[in-house]
């Protein structure tokens, strides 16, 4: 199944696809929505980000072939950092340059993970029962502020720019991450083609070992880490996609001007 | 005033302080809430975090005298991560050593600041009306975590068990906040104890130079960063309270065991 979240004028509702059409659902997803009755065609509402995650836990360091080609140790643990929520943007949207920086701003195209219910400390064979589904995440990034400072590695900041949070369009359910393949196209040319089977820490386990970190709640993101093929958007107005076979596209604007 | 959050029952509220009791509020503190003619008494009502922050913002080295004590460069830019909101917890809590770690957990007592309206890309000059109050913050860190991969500083990591983002107990309004001090006391010793006056980003600087990399939403903390005398919490059970005079005192129990 397919889970959209819309705004029509005031109303904010949950969706399941069935061809061009959402099943208009009411309640909250992660706890048990029903159906309506009703139908809406997707074309004619706006597709927001498909939940409102109280957090966006986003992973540094976690594909085989990226490690090898930076030349950087593999992590025996998860390498995490938090983007803020006020960077949270669908599908459909404008992202734009930030005003303080003019360097490179570069897509990152990841598999998001999104949790269904509660959990902490929970095992590998129990992560599957606490993920609800599957999302498209643009990890947007202000290269050069990572490393801007000799002090102190800014990732929360080079990755929090209004707008630098894109997922969506939907969230997928029943699918097996193991299989997923994430394609990222920029200006209609395949700049990223990764298979999530490379993962240092693969889904299940991801989420058992960060719900030993902190608790997760139902919505909440994890961004799985992206691997090679990552550049800068350079064109004045640039169309960047992020494609999960299964899942769907992530499409949305990015403007240097 | 000093405001406060409550629930009783099932009933979560706001609340202004008078004596002590708390007159009740209607509505959203952010947003115009108007008092309902009751009061109920603060001792017989849960406090929760005075508000509910969209993010936390965490600044690293924001104070002369601490610069100078670890031979670290004062920043041209103010240095921060964001803590999950999974890690916010009230005044009078118990804050647990998480089961994964067994290194030293140390205090850091902080000023922080709570947005009251939107705000980005403002001035220092517009930096005051865009803020509410203040309150105490606890920035619990598992030490030993930040360093411990060679190739990524896990600050947010660090500083993300649950019960590690301790503020409140209320948020002062109508203060200078250069005229603060912090104070530290851990069973019964007084371990910090800097003004704010020290601060190298003081708080209407930080405010305009944060809302030039990010919107900041009503409600959301600042925590301004610690000076000297953070230290680790050792005993088996200890209280460890966050004064700031004009604010209040954020008390909290951690567990060792």
């Amino acid at each position: 199944m397919h889970w959209a979240r819309f705004r029509r004028g005031d109303h904010v509702g949950y969706g399941q696809l069935e061809g061009d059409s959402l099943k208009v659902y009411s309640g909250d997803i992660f706890d048990g929505a029903s159906p309506t009755g009703q139908t809406v065609k997707a074309a004619e509402v706006e597709l927001m980000t498909p939940c409102d995650p109280s957090k966006m836990i986003c992973l540094w360091n976690n594909f085989h072939a990226l490690a090898a080609k930076l030349e950087v140790a593999e992590p025996p643990e998860p390498l995490w950092f938090l983007k803020a929520p006020s960077a949270f943007t669908a599908g459909g949207t404008t992202i734009r340059r930030p005003g303080s920086y003019d360097g490179p701003v570069v897509y990152e195209g990841e598999l998001g993970i999104v949790i269904g219910k509660e959990c902490r400390g929970i095992s590998e064979d129990q992560a599957a029962e606490h993920i609800f589904g599957y999302t498209c995440v643009n990890d947007v990034t202000a290269a050069k502020i990572i490393q801007k400072d000799p002090t102190f590695a800014q990732w929360a900041r080079a990755k929090s720019y209004d707008g630098f949070g894109a997922f969506g369009p939907m969230i997928a359910t029943d699918l097996d991450p193991m299989t997923l393949s994430i394609r990222t196209v920029l200006n209609g040319d395949e700049r990223q083609n990764y298979p999530v089977a490379d993962m240092i820490f693969p889904p299940h386990r991801l989420v058992s070992l960060l719900s030993h970190d902190m608790t997760l709640l139902p919505g909440d993101v994890i961004a799985c880490g992206t691997s090679i093929g990552v550049g800068s958007m350079k064109q004045p107005k640039n169309e960047v996609s992020i494609v999960i076979d299964g899942i769907g596209a992530l499409i949305n604007t990015y403007l240097n001007e």
